[in-house]
C-alpha cells in the first residue's frame, strides 16, 4: 500500500456548466498539491447513477492507482452513506455514496478489501450547508489519502459486503430472441448491448434486430467501415469486448431510436430477411430526453 | 508573498466547442511549466459578465494559492483596461479585464491590495489582432507572476480603488415581501437567491413564493430529500450559506420558469396556504434560451 | 531531441458526454505518470477531419513542445494508417490517424521530417475490439515518446512525402468579387474567411458581403466594439491574422445563418451600399445542424 497516492480520478454529475467541478478540483489542489486530478467525465446527466455506474466499470481497469472519487449523489445530505472502499491491494481507493454507483466498479477491480463510512468530520470542510459533500465530504476525504491518511482514519470501518449492490441488466432468451438491454449509447450513437459476441455466435452473420417499434436485419462487422448489407446496421464487437449496434459514420441510436436502458431483442435471420431490409419499414422513433 | 507560483486557476465564457481554452493553457504550460492550471469553468454564457463574477465569488475562497484569470471580456481590444490585482497579503493574484468581473471575488478576498494595468508589452505575445488577450496578455502577464516576476513589473500601478466595482444584488422589503434575485441556477436546476436564512426565519417554516406568473407554498428544509408539502418546493440553505429554490430530483428552474437575474418575492404564507398549493396554478413559464 | 517529454496535448472528436476522452487520459497517467495532458478540445464535431485540421492548425505555434495526439478518426479499424509524425527538429511529435487532420499542422510546424506507422504491437494494450485505437495504440505510443522511446521503435517508417494532405481552402477572384470560404465559426459567432487583410484592402474600408441568400454592407473595424455602420456588420483581423465576419457582442453567424465551409463573396461596395445597407433584405437562414 503507498504511503502517498498521487492521482485522483474523478467523475460526476457535476457539470461543466458552472464552476461545481472546479470548486472540487481547486480542493484537492489546495489541500494535495503533489496529486494530479484526471476527469474521466462530468457530464453524467443529474442524478443518472447506474449510467455513472457503467462508465466508471468500462473505465477503471485503465484507470492510474490512486484515489477515485464518483461523485453522483441524488441523496447528498440524507441517510445515505458516504463511504471509501479499498481494491486492488490497496493501489485503489473508490470513494462515493453508497448508493450503488461504486459497485461494478469495484467488482472490476476485484472486489471490495476494506470499507469505512467518512464519518470523522476532523476531516470534512465546514460548510454552511448539506447539499455540496463533494466539496466538503469527498474531496477533502480523498485529499486525506494522498496525503498519506490510512482509510480506517476516515471514519468507522463498515461490511463491504453490505455495500450497496449495482444493477447490471442481465441478458436472457426468450423463445428464438436474445433479449438485449442497451447499456450506453457513446458519443457517436453506438448502442453497446449487454452481450458478448459469443452470445450471438449461433444466430451466425445477419441477425434480425426487433427494438419497440420496428424490426431490421443487422450484419456482423468486425470495424465500423465493414458493415454491409441493405439495412446499413453493423454488431461490431466494441473496445469492451461487447455487442455495439453500430452505423457506419452515423449514429445508430439516432437512426433507430435507441437510449440507455432500451430493449433490444436479437435473432437468428429468417429466410425473408433480404425482403425484411428491402421494404420500407415505419421507425416510430421514441421522443428523447 | 512566494517567488514563484504554481498554480493558476482559470475561468472563461471560452467555452469547450473550440480550442481557444487550450491555446491559453497551452501558452502557460509553454512559459510556465512548473505551474498546474485548474479549470474552475469555460462555460460561463458567451459576455456574461454578472454571472463570471458570481462563479467566481463563490469559486475563490476555495482557490489554491496562486494567480487567477477570468477571461470574460465583451470589450476586448477597446480602452477597458487589462488588470492585475494582489490580494490576501499577495497569496492570491486576480487577472482580467476590468470590467466588473473581478469585484466580487476580489472582496471575497479581503479586497484588493495593489493592482497593475497590464501595459508593459514585454510580457505580451506578439499577435496580428486584438481579440483574443486570454491568449495574447493574460495567459502570458500570469506565466509571468508564476515564474517569479513582481506585480509592477507587468505594468502601471493603479488605484484599486478606482476598478470597476461589481453589481451584486442586494434583497428588500417591499410590504410584507421580502423582493430577492436568482442570483444562479446551478446544474440541477436549483435557484440560488441573493438571501440568507436569517433573513427568512421571520416567515416560518412554510412561505408564499411569488414569482412573475405564479404563486406557490414553499417548505424550509434541511436536504433537498426532506423536501415535503403539497408544492413539493423547498427552500434549502446551500452550500454557499444562501437560501435555494429546490425541488427534490428535478429542477425547480425548469418548473417554475426561473433563471438567473429574476425576480422572487418570498413572504408568510396566508392562513389558506394549502388552498394555494393544492389548487391548480397556471404557471406561464418564460421562454428561456 | 528530448530524452523524456513531458507534455502530450489532446484534441479530438471524442466529446465530454462519457468517459472516452478520460480514459485515454487515464492510460496516460498510468504509462507516463511524469506527463502532463493539455487538451485544446474534444469537442470537435464527431468525424470531422477538416475542422480538426484547422482548429490544430490554428493552435500548434502555441503548442508547448512535445507530443500532440490528434484523435478524429472516422475510419478507426480499417486499412488507414495510424502514424506519428516528427516535426521542429524532433521537438514535437503529431500522432493521429492519417487521414488529413495532421496535415496542416505538421506544415505550420515545418514540415514532416522522419514518421512511421504504428506497427509495433508491442506498444499497444490489448483490445478485444478495433474501435478505439486512441485507448489501445495511440495514447501508449504516446506514452512510449514520453519515456524516452525513439520514433523508429514505434513501427515502419513511412515517407513522409506520402502521408495524406490536408485541404485548406483557397480564396479566389470571381469578376469583381473575392469568393471566400468561412474557414471556422468560434463559439461567440465570429465566422473567420480564409482571407488575409491584404486581400481585401482594394476594396477599401465599406465592402459588399454577398452569401448565398443575401446582400449586406460591412466595414473594416480594429476592434469588435469598433464595428460601425448601418448593418452592423464588422470586417476584423481576428487573433490568427485572418478577416473574420462579426457582429459586435452578437453572433454573426447566426445572424447571416454562417457556417463553416460557406461561401462568402466580397467585394468594394457600390454608390449605393447606403441603400442597400438601410432598405429590408430578407435573409433566407439555412437550417444548420
Amino acid at each position: 500500500m503507498p504511503d502517498r497516492r498521487d492521482t485522483v480520478t474523478l467523475l460526476s454529475d457535476l457539470g461543466s456548466t458552472d464552476e461545481l467541478v472546479g470548486v472540487v478540483r481547486s480542493v484537492l489542489r489546495d489541500l494535495a498539491p503533489h496529486a494530479t486530478t484526471v476527469d474521466l467525465t462530468h457530464d453524467i446527466a443529474p442524478h443518472d447513477v447506474r449510467g455513472a455506474s457503467l462508465a466508471l466499470a468500462r473505465a477503471i481497469q485503465y484507470v492510474a492507482p490512486g484515489v477515485v472519487l464518483a461523485l453522483v449523489d441524488p441523496g447528498v445530505g440524507t441517510e445515505r452513506k458516504a463511504v471509501a472502499v479499498e481494491v486492488a491491494g490497496g493501489n485503489g481507493v473508490v470513494i462515493g455514496p453508497d448508493n450503488g454507483v461504486l459497485a461494478p466498479a469495484v467488482a472490476m477491480a476485484g472486489g471490495a478489501e476494506r470499507a469505512v463510512a467518512l464519518t470523522n468530520e476532523a476531516w470534512h470542510l465546514p460548510s454552511p450547508g448539506v447539499t455540496f459533500a463533494a466539496r466538503d465530504v469527498f474531496a477533502p476525504c480523498a485529499a486525506a489519502l494522498c496525503n498519506g491518511a490510512d482509510l480506517l482514519e476516515l471514519g468507522d470501518e463498515v461490511d463491504a459486503a453490505l455495500l450497496m449492490p449495482g444493477v447490471v441488466p442481465v441478458s436472457r432468451i426468450d423463445g428464438d430472441e436474445l433479449v438485449c438491454e442497451v447499456l450506453w449509447v457513446d458519443r457517436f450513437g453506438n448502442a453497446q448491448l449487454n452481450v458478448g459476441p459469443d452470445e450471438i455466435e449461433p444466430f451466425g452473420d445477419t441477425l434480425r434486430l426487433r427494438i419497440s417499434s420496428a424490426t431490421r436485419t443487422a450484419q456482423r462487422a468486425s470495424t465500423y467501415g465493414a458493415i454491409r448489407g441493405g439495412s446499413g446496421i453493423g454488431l461490431v464487437v466494441d473496445s469492451y469486448g461487447l455487442v455495439s449496434v453500430c452505423i457506419d459514420r452515423r449514429s445508430a441510436a439516432d437512426e433507430l431510436g435507441l437510449a440507455a436502458g432500451d430493449e433490444v431483442r436479437l435473432s437468428e435471420a429468417s429466410d425473408d430477411a433480404g425482403r425484411v431490409g428491402s421494404v420500407p419499414v415505419s421507425i416510430d422513433v421514441p421522443r428523447r430526453g
